[in-house]
């Protein structure tokens, strides 16, 4: 149930919308609005949030061309598919913004390309898993074109705009940069709020700033990730409310910490569930650990049951303490719920031999007696 | 890939399948088969399940009346299914077995009444998810009878049988009885192999029984609830695979342990998923926790997506240490996946507030951002 800023106002809440501010005066404790008024303040809560990156190329502005991180970049994107008779959409860019704009373009009957710098979409995830994650865009209609450098967008003559690359030209109705987001820190910044080594807003464990009276929340700021014991900038939605909850408690006057994060994430892209939890073997390695992985298809449900389907799991634990460090799994179903399955093992440093006999709800409709989860841990365990 | 008593043969194991072991010799090392011979023994290893209950009423032995815990009376039950032209069937008990087989009994179109004794199926469940599941049964055609006292099994008129009870009879074709299971101790008793609290036989970590040289494993013996810290018997399949499996390990000479359970279990009954781990209030309580718990409602996945459907859970936490102990689910899908994304937290010690703030995989398609999980956590949290 969405608030108008007058129900806010009812409850002595001022909430000003369309109002940007300019600048924090950390030291007076005061912000200046686009209106030129300030606003003195005892607590600052920045909620600043992530931009997309617009790749260092020309025509970015162009009309049509778009990204996809702020609702209003939603709307627009939903509003000029309607409006326009959209044939064709390049998207710049293989992350999981990529993969989910995908589905939801071909769900329009829209053509789609995507352009990718690299080999596989999705580099968080596994070779393994990137190929099919390939397969499975090329089966829905979706190009995907590898190895390829975009150099511009321009107008062009068919259609109203041009994808210039190393590997020739795309005709584009429409164009989506996702490319990746970065923290917008430029207030905090400027205010002489800290910003952490990965970036964003250096945060503790009650979501206060390193300057008095100020805090930090979403997917401006860092989380600690309790696998590789690191602060890190995971721009995730579920964690961004988290962490506006324990900011929110704790100005309420509420003890509360953020315990942090392992990382968990998943995404749909057509026939497909995507997730991963923890940290991969690059990952692993750079935090000191000495990372082993292996890979197995197991059955998402019991073989005997109709409509049984396979599931792929790769798991990443360390061979010096036997820890489980990473997990992830791809499959027409029973992969998120997979990685849901370890998402407190990081955090409760269970060991690979543990998660070999772990204790899952077993019956056959939902899983075989050995759950892909077990065969994946036993398969690493005897590879360590 | 079944093998056959050939193909153990040839690798040097010597199978006998229709062949009953009378007695062991603990002290001579023996075992005599019901053929007259005996087999001497260095290690053995007693994997004699469980036998369900036939409550004690005459009748009990007529044709077309079941049990249903080994593979043989499953086949029994098909057979006669099958041959018959079974138009009635009368199930007494409303356990998980009760439940599955009334699908399975209604999808072969066969009228079918649960009698039972309580007043809601399945004990484990709380009242709000026993309910449900009543209406679920009624709902896809089952009667459900309560509070009901089966006093015999008769020859019958119309037909073949009649289950006489305290509210009248009522006729059947096939009546199952399903009133539970006991771990088959006799041969382990006659050998003087020590039983546990529990009545099934007591095994260490390594599945070792009392007696030198004797391993025990799956039904018949015990596990240790690693919530409860007490050993326990939860005879389930997925249990005891592990324990063979463990057993197996130490007995060719790999150390190994089974780090115990956390009473995982899971079934589907017509369109509903219920699943449960841990303890519930009760348990809680006679192992000195201070239980406290709460019902919600929440959304399996993200209220936005096509096809979203409620799933119900109800965690058991202990106001002392704030540490959950026992999470239940119940809907038409997300139910198992929920228990099992808390499978690892009991096993880990994780508490109330660190279950309200658990990392899980975030993404529409799969849950909402604020998971049923958080939801309950955060809920059961406010009332301690």
């Amino acid at each position: 149930m969405a608030r108008t800023p007058e129900k806010f106002r009812e409850s002595g809440v001022d909430v000003r919308i369309r109002t940007q501010v300019e600048e924090i005066d950390a030291k007076s404790a005061r912000v200046r609005l686009s209106d030129g008024s300030e606003l003195a303040f005892d607590i600052l809560a920045l909620g600043t949030g992530a931009i997309a990156i617009r790749p260092d190329i020309s025509g970015t502005g162009l009309p049509g061309v778009f990204a996809l991180k702020r609702l209003e970049e939603a709307l627009a994107i939903k509003q000029y598919v309607g409006n326009e008779a959209c044939r064709k959409a390049v998207i710049v860019g293989a992350g999981f913004i990529a993969m989910e704009m995908c589905e939801a373009l071909r769900a329009r009957g829209i053509e789609t390309t995507v352009v990718h710098r690299g080999l596989l979409p999705v580099g968080r995830w596994d070779p393994d898993f990137g190929k099919l994650i390939a397969t499975e865009l090329e089966k829905n209609g979706v190009a995907f074109l590898t190895n390829v450098e975009t150099r511009a967008i321009e107008k062009g003559a068919d259609y109203p705009l041009r994808v210039v690359t190393n590997r020739g030209d795309l005709d584009a109705d429409l164009v989506l940069l996702a490319v990746g987001v970065r923290p917008d820190t430029a207030l905090a910044k400027a205010a002489g709020v800290p910003l952490g080594k990965s970036g964003a807003i250096a945060v503790d464990f009650s979501q206060k700033t390193g300057r008095e009276g100020i805090y930090a929340v979403g997917d401006c700021c860092e989380s600690y990730h309790l696998v590789s014991r690191r602060w890190v900038h995971v721009p995730l939605g579920d964690i961004a409310n988290k962490q506006g909850r324990v900011a929110g408690a704790n100005i309420g006057g509420k003890a509360m910490i953020f315990p942090g994060i392992v990382g968990a994430q998943s995404f749909k892209v057509f026939g497909l569930e995507v997730a991963a939890a923890g940290i991969d073997d690059r990952e692993a390695a750079a935090a000191g650990y000495h990372p082993a992985s292996a890979v197995i298809w197991g059955n998402a449900i019991a073989p005997s049951m109709p409509g049984s389907k396979k599931v792929g799991i790769r798991l990443v634990a360390d061979r010096a303490s036997g820890r489980l460090l990473g997990a992830q799994a791809l499959g027409e179903t029973g992969a998120v719920s997979r990685v849901n399955a370890l998402a407190c093992a990081p955090w409760a440093g269970l060991g690979i031999d543990e998660i070999g006999y772990l204790d899952l709800a077993y019956a056959p409709p939902f899983s075989p007696a050995w759950d892909p989860i077990h065969i994946a841990a036993q398969t690493l365990r005897r590879k360590m």
